[in-house]
Formats: structure tokens, sequence, C-alpha cells
């Protein structure tokens, strides 16, 4: 296959994953950046990430727009995905959803979301929360054009996510399966937090330098990166569509 | 298929959703207002959800009584139905379960189920306890004559859901598509509030113009409605089922 | 099929339910007093619930201890149900169980488990909790012989169900439908209790009056009973083994 | 089979086992002392529990090295093991993992984790916390050398589980059976002691004297004991796998 057929089909297990992990239910998604032109990104078109298959995927401009005359619905939201592109050239992979487990520190005003867990510690040391009514005021809090999306994209700055308030999250990331990995732990990282301050006492945090430590390590195609890849795409039943870079 | 016969597939499509997603158990159930009569509603017999088929669905009166001589056995609460779509011409389908993450917030008296997510919207900016006890006195806690039901449409107002008290919750949407989406998101409204409570701090609710915003944009079949309905029927085992409209 | 192998393919049933519904895992067991001899009570050998089938099920005096000469290895808390039978001759049907929800209400002080919602009445106005230490000391917390039995059975007294301290609970009733119900609904109604008590205010339970209307209007092959029974052994995957009374 | 080629299909099940009740997903790993050679330890390659097979069995040394020319990639915390079975002579199998719900307890500065159900009694009177920072500064968290097993396993002493600050924990028993039923109660163990203190009151942990008692009576391959293995390796798909040893 060429490079861009294997993206694809990475973009197809991606979707699934978040599926099959909760990340995503009918709403939500993931995209990448196009392997050959930086100013284009792959999505799917407007349907359920569980559903996706190689020939929903299209080819979208940095305005949001689809490259081509495709003329299929597409995702409403896609702003997101294209701001965060543009604003961030070091960012190949977006996913936005709603989990659940990360909705109550949007609207809540005491405690911040920070990583507990080292499976969190990729979510890195600040997580900021936008409020589309902010700038926007009443809206049906959905971010339907560019000026919402760089709104969005100027307050995740130089962080790896940003919840948005009373919605979701967006996470931004330098692989896909960074951005995957990154999405399911989030919503532990939550849990976990959660729970420390219900069990009461001074939380310990990841220390900066953890956080760097980890970051610092990070490869895509480590063994231990591939692992989890490999381990989610079976889970949600797709393991047949991994291809392995070679070493 | 007519369109009755459509609209009978959709309500076996949603008693399987409503029981895959945890809505109901062996207990709860949905109903629909006949297209060509709205003196009429169709509902099953007395079945558990996940087990509905379409002989199953019955046409009851708004009286809560059979129409011609169906001598199946019926839903103890079928007044519950019979009473909202009397005192509501605008309503077309209605819900009665017990979804557990609802219940805590009818019997405690410290906090209001409101939105606090944007896929929670559509409950409505007021969401009414109702408690039987205070008309009816010590009762079973079943709505089973037409003086109940009509009593707690009273408390639903006009509002899109009303909780009841050590019982579960009514919801009356303009659609099948509808009640069923805002039937499922309800319970996870009702936990994010409950976990933003045991974070702290000053819970940020949506505002009355996000809510009006979220209700002005709902089409039952807009790409982004059409999603989660295909994508939970899918989950349910009945996608083979689907009838999209044409556009 | 006679009397006894129909109770004894039910028997199975309540195994598999219970097993499906997260109430036992490879541990906690279900029996049935004997419809011809009330001095003897049906219970499977060592196995796990989900695992049991019609060959497995023993049959066992009020001693606890096997008719005939089986020589298979039997649970050891089998004293629990033999106990109950001897001390209530009105109870037919006896669960016990480690179903996790419960436990918290077994170790924590301050809050007693009673009802909330109207599925949980059946566990009945009071729920005593029986600590094992207080006439046995020092033990492994199981009731391996009838002193330890005999002395369960008297804290459940008259009531439905007693929490074991650290341990589970076991359920009595009138018919092994209405005790698998109970046993799925127990759990429920505490993390009901539990959320209810996290949002504060003033807990509104169930009345004494709410409870007896329930428990008057209980009958094991209404419609409404059977429902329940006929959807469990559906998502136990037994559907195929129920068999229902001549109405 | 030889003793060997049994423990290895065993150390198979435990991983499936672990994997499917949730204690370890594509992280964590389970490990077993060679039955011939008390100073080498059997562990899978670097591969998720759930997909782990004999042939991904590995032989290591004391020191965390593979016996022979294995190149296969392997895990990088496999010093966990290799520490806990030089420090442990009377250890036979180790579990090290990041189960979530025993996560908050070791970043929580507040509740201190030990029994509070007779099935969380194995884990033992005390449960102490290591954190990797304390003697190594900041680092990624993981235990990729000998000095930080070594470390690690001098906290865990003679306990039988050592949390790891913002990370996981280790286990370590005297069989690969008992490791596994310690792994899968200890999360169950954690949330009920979460939901007591939240209920509130003063929490009734097991006495020293339950958890020397249920110590005394453990054996491996009592019915007990092979019940709950049975059962989860029933469950997690490999039953058949399963070698019950000669009684």
């Amino acid at each position: 296959m060429s490079n861009l057929d294997t993206l694809i089909q990475d973009l197809v297990i991606a979707n699934r994953i978040l599926a099959k992990e909760d990340v995503v239910d009918a709403y939500g998604h993931v995209s990448v950046r196009h392997p050959e032109n930086p100013n284009r990104f792959l999505i799917a078109r407007s349907v359920s990430p569980e559903l996706v298959g190689a020939d929903d995927i299209v080819e979208l401009g940095l305005d949001g727009q689809p490259v081509g005359d495709d003329k299929r619905a597409l995702y409403l939201e896609r702003f997101i995905h294209a701001a965060i592109f543009e604003a961030r050239p070091d960012v190949m992979a977006v996913v936005h959803a709603h989990a659940e487990d990360t909705l109550a520190f949007g609207v809540a005003g005491a405690t911040k979301l920070r990583p507990v867990v080292h499976s969190g510690a990729f979510i890195g040391p600040e997580v900021p929360v936008w409020d589309i009514a902010d700038n926007f005021g009443d809206t049906n809090l959905l971010v339907t054009d560019m000026a919402q999306g760089r709104d969005l994209a100027k307050c995740l700055g130089g962080n790896n996510v940003v919840l948005m308030r009373g919605h979701g999250f967006a996470a931004a990331s330098r692989s896909l399966i960074e951005v995957v990995r990154m999405s399911v732990y989030l919503p532990r990282n939550a849990r976990v937090l959660m729970r420390a301050k219900q069990l009461g006492g001074e939380t310990k945090y990841l220390s900066a330098g953890e956080i760097e430590a980890r970051n610092r390590g990070y490869r895509p195609y480590s063994p231990e990166s591939w692992r989890a890849w490999e381990y989610w795409a079976n889970r949600a039943g797709c393991g047949h569509l991994l291809t392995r870079p070679e070493g």
C-alpha cells in the first residue's frame, strides 16, 4: 500500500478504537494531517466513528472545506481540526470527543485537570478550559466556523489538550497513535483525580520533571506504543487492518 | 412500507436502543402517537423492550385502553403515555424508564437536575420532580390509572422531562428519534452533574440562551440526528431495520 | 417435566441470571426449598453459578448435609441456606452473594441501607447488619457450620435481607423468581442511596406504606414478574430453558 | 504435559484472566518462578496480556536478563519481577498492573488501602506506597533497572502488595492462582473502601485476626480456589486450557 493508503487505514483503526473505548459515541471525530500536503487533513464524512470505513475518509483544506467537489455531508465541527492544524504545524493528528468522564472538569469551578498517573502524563502540565460563551455568547456550543475554531486553537495554545466547557475536549499530538492513546487515557486520569479528591488529603500530581521525562521518551513505533495500538485494534475488531511500519 | 409500518418498525428500533443503552431493563416503555389519528398511540404489549417485535405493538386510545379487542396483557403504566399525549398535542413520542443514574435526583433534596452538557440540553431548563404521594398517599408508586397519569402530566407541564420520585422519569418529545436521544443523554447529564458537584466550586450550567439555541437547531432527520439513530440501531443489533426517509 | 424437574431447571436459570447480572461471580449461591419435602432444599455442588447445569444440583437437609451419599464437594457456606430454611418456614428461596455495591453498607458506620426506589422496595423497611465477630470472634468470615448459620438467621429475623459485615448479604423470599429479582435490585437501590447521599439534602426514602403496598401486590407469575424473569433469562443465554406455568 | 509446560499454560491463562477482568490493559504483566530453577522466572515477551500465547513466554534470570539469546523485545519493567523474586524466596508469582481503581490510593494523601471485605483479605494488613521520586527523582515513573526494582522490593518488604505512586501496584504471592485472585479482588476492595468513606461514619476494617484466619485457610488447589480460577478462565475464553492437578 502507498503511505497515504496506510494512513487512511490507520485512521479507520483510530475511529474504531475510539468508539470501542468509549471516547466517542455517535459523535466525536479524529483527523490526521495529509502526509504529502501539510495544508490538508483527512477525516471521515458525517458518520459515526464505529461505522467508518476507508471510503468514508474525505480530504479537507485548512479552511475546513473539502478539496475537490465531494458533496457528502461533513461533520459540522470539522473547523476544530482545521484551526488546530492551521495554528500548530507540529500537530499531526487531532481528536474531538465528549468522553463522559472529562466533562465534569469543564463545568466544575474547583479542580483543574492535571496528570496524576503516568498514563495521563501526555496531556501535559496544563489543560486549559475554553468557554465558547466568552467570545461568542449564547450558541449551540458547537464549533461551526473558522472564527470559533481559531478561538479554540488560541486557548489550546502550545498545550496538548483543551477542555470545552459543557461540551467535550480537543486533543492534538504529533502522531495518530499518540492522539488515540492520549484520548483513551485522558478520561482515566480524570477518574483517578476525581477519586483522589474524594479520598481527601493532598493529591500528589506528577511533577513537571516527570511529565517532561515521559514526553521525551515517546516514540510512536516503539514496542510499548505499538503494543497499545495493537491491543486496542484487536479489541475493536480490526486487528486484521494493522500495518506495522518496517523497523 | 406504509407510513404506519415504517413507524412501527422505528418503534421496534427505539425499544431495542433503549434496552441496549441501559435506559430500560425489563421495565420501561416507549410510545409514539398514531400518524393518522392523533387520539391514538402505539406501544408494545407487556414485554421487555429488548424482546419487542413489530407483532407486539398495540394501538391504544388516549384513555389508555386498547382499540379493538386485543386481549393481550398491557403495561400497567400505559396511562403515563395516554395522559401526556392527551395533555400535550405537540408531543409525538413518550418514554417512561427507570434509568439508574437519574434516580438519585428524584430522592435527594439538594440538587436539581439541569443541563450541564450540550447533549443534555434537550431536557430543557427545568426538570420538575413529581411525587405520587402528594396527591395519592401511599401507593406502589406505579401510575396505574388516568387520574394518576393526568397528575403526572400536569407536573410535567410544558417541560420535556419529569422525574418521578423513587421511581424513574417520563420524557416527551416531538419525534421518536428525539425522545430516544434525550432518554439516552439524560442519565449522562445526570452523571456529569453529580461529578461536578463532587469536584466542587460553582457548577456552570448551560445558559437559557444556549438551551434555546440547541433546541432551535434540532431537526429529526438532519445528518447529525440520523447519525446517532443509525449508530444506536447498529449497536442494538437492528441496523437492518433502519428506514431513512427520502430527503 | 415433573414439578421437581421444572424447579431444578428454574434453579439453573437463577444461577445463570445472578452471574450475568453481577450479583455473584465465582462465589455466591442460590437455593430453593424442595417442593415435596419442606425439610430439604436444592442447591448446586461447589461450582461457579455461571457454570451450573441441572446435573450439578444436590439435595441437602436442613442441617446442611447431603441427602443420600453424594460425595461431591459442596459449598462451604451452605449452612446459610440451611439455617434460614430452618428458621423461616415461609421462605422458599435464598441467595447468598457478595454483590459489590452492597458491601460498603456493611462496613460504613453512618448510613443504613433502606429502600429509596420502588424496585428496591422488596428488601423491606429494615436491613439488619450481621457481624460474625460479635459471637464468633476472629474468623475467616465464612459461615461454615449451623451455629454460625443460626446466628445469621436470628439476625435476619423476619426481614428479607441481612447484610454480612465485610462479606456480603443473604436474601430470603417466598419464591425463586422473587429472590432473584430482589438480589438484582438490591445493589441498584444501594447505588441510588449512595448517590443521593452525595448529592446531599434530605433523602426521601420509600414510606412504610409504600413498601407494604408494593409487597401486597407481588405475585411470582404476574405478567410483570414474569417479564423480568424472561428478560434476564434471555440476557443470560438461557431463554430456551424457560417454562411458564399454566395460567 | 511436563510440569513446566503446564505452568506455562497456566501463565497464559493468568494473562488472559487479568486482561478480561480489567486488571491489565495493553500494559501490565504477570510472572511465575521457574519450577525447577528458583533463580529464573517465566514472563511474556513485550506483548499485551490478552494476546499472550505459550510461544510468547520467555525465561529470565533474577537480573531481569533473558536466559540464552532470545532477541525479542521484553517488557521494560521486567525488573519489578526480577527484584521481587530475588528478595523474596517465598514468592512464586508476581503481578504488576495499573488497575484503575487502585490508583487513587497511591496519590491521595488521606486514606490507606486496607482490607474491608473478606475477598480483599489476601492483600494483608498493610499496603505500603512506594514513590519512585523519593530515591530516583524525576523519572518516567517506570521501573527500568535493578536498582529501581530493588528499591521497590525493599518497600514491599514482607507484604503482599505495594502501591506505586502515580503508576500502579505490584503483588506477590505463593502461587500463580493466588496472585491472580489477589489482583482481581484488590480493585474491588479499593472500591468498597472508597464508597464506605463516602458513606461516612467509622469504617470497619477486617481485624488482624480475620486477615490471619483467611490467610491460614488458603490452599491453591482447594475447591474454593479452583472454582474462581475455572470461572475466570472460562470468562476469558480459555477454559479449554485448564489443567487440574491430580488431587
